[in-house]
């Protein structure tokens, strides 16, 4: 058996997240259904994250085994010919037996775009959080500076996670506007469940000046979901990339 | 009975066309749904343009006729408030009584968008034709030169159209380029089934140097569709506007 890594970009408007679930479309079901197609296989494919419904990827990275002959950096070609046109194989290699996309990732990299215009465009609703507010970005900006290192983040994890650890640590956090679009980057070695979506919804209420950038001490410290702000929808959401260092 | 005229936007998408058909979701059936859970008022939408399914809409005109009292410029955020996100109404207002989107139309102006990059990007597959090719844009926007004015068009329209005349007259035609894709636009007073698409086959056909500009008059003078290009893919064309003067 080969083990292939595969890095992917999708657009997730029309699924039910990453995983598996009974009764709705996923993109692992997808891709193993086009692994099937193609070579009569049944698999099991591992990713880097599993995004939820809507939520997009540029650089989500999926492991599994084959028995096939077919050259590993073929996997793109082969893949995309069977794949339906909004998931996309951008590389594929051979990976060691035992690489691991989530355990041996060193971090990942979420961005997040919020659209600010008066006129809804109905062509961005599936690809960012359109909605027009006066935001103080330098205020948000600030913030970003209290989610960055190793902290308990808890506050920022929705419920129905299975964890014990809340701890992660954010090694970048940064907010940018391109043309009309506020993006949000965040870096982390790893991340709960919804949190850059709850990070987000924070950063949102202090650029509405709700608390300043300094309550997110307070928040992190309290352990506690309901003093953070509210889990941003997931269409402004990106898996961005997943960097394995020398490992991958 | 008051007439309302209308002009949304929609991400074609998701959707069969504009058309009501047996057994597939269309814009048509979804916006009279909206009005019927509204008002309980079953109603028979007109619309300035049939738009094909894919097709994408910046400035589509429709009417209907209501026994409402939903004050008309209310119509806009009474029907935003039931309609799917990838359907907003962008105006509402009343009209004449025998005020018809279509045969009221001095002109509509359609655009089409091709994206030139090597890189497939998932997030336009619905919203663009992405192809990179070598494509010569001069001589495309010569040929542009010869689609304008009066002629039969019988060449640029698919086979199960019903009508009887092919004769239309095309006030404008441009190619533009903006950042990574090129802007087709033209303008006329009427189109045929699939006319874009055609012409923008067509324009591709003479990018590619498949034959010189110039033979446009050839293709129109043999009122034979084979002689055209191939109908480009539905995903890169928009309706922009309809022109009413001031009958509207």
């Amino acid at each position: 058996m080969t083990r292939i890594k595969a890095i992917l970009e999708y657009d997730g408007s029309g699924y039910h997240g990453f995983q598996i679930q009974k009764n709705a479309v996923t993109i692992q079901e997808t891709i193993e259904k086009a692994i099937e197609d193609l070579i009569g296989e049944k698999t099991n494919i591992l990713c880097a994250g599993r995004t939820d419904a809507g939520v997009h990827a540029l650089g989500q990275v999926i492991a599994f085994d084959t028995s096939s002959s077919i050259p590993p950096n073929k996997w793109k070609f082969a893949l995309n010919s069977v794949l339906p046109q909004d998931i996309r194989i951008i590389e594929s290699r051979e990976s060691r037996e035992d690489f691991h996309p989530r355990f041996d990732a060193i971090d990942k990299k979420y961005i997040y775009l919020i659209h600010r215009s008066l006129k809804r465009r109905v062509f961005l609703e599936k690809y960012a959080y359109c909605n027009y507010e006066k935001l103080d970005l330098a205020l948000m900006q600030q913030a970003c500076s209290y989610i960055v290192g190793r902290h308990d983040f808890r506050s920022f994890c929705s419920s129905g996670s299975a964890v014990k650890n809340f701890e992660r640590t954010v090694k970048d956090c940064t907010i940018t506007t391109m043309g009309t679009f506020i993006k949000v980057a965040i870096t982390a070695d790893g991340f709960l469940y919804n949190m850059v979506r709850i990070i987000v919804g924070t950063l949102l209420e202090i650029g509405r000046l709700s608390y300043p950038p300094q309550y997110i001490k307070e928040i992190l410290l309290s352990r506690d979901r309901s003093k953070a702000g509210q889990t941003a929808p997931p269409q402004g959401l990106y898996l961005h990339s997943v960097n394995y260092g020398d490992n991958g």
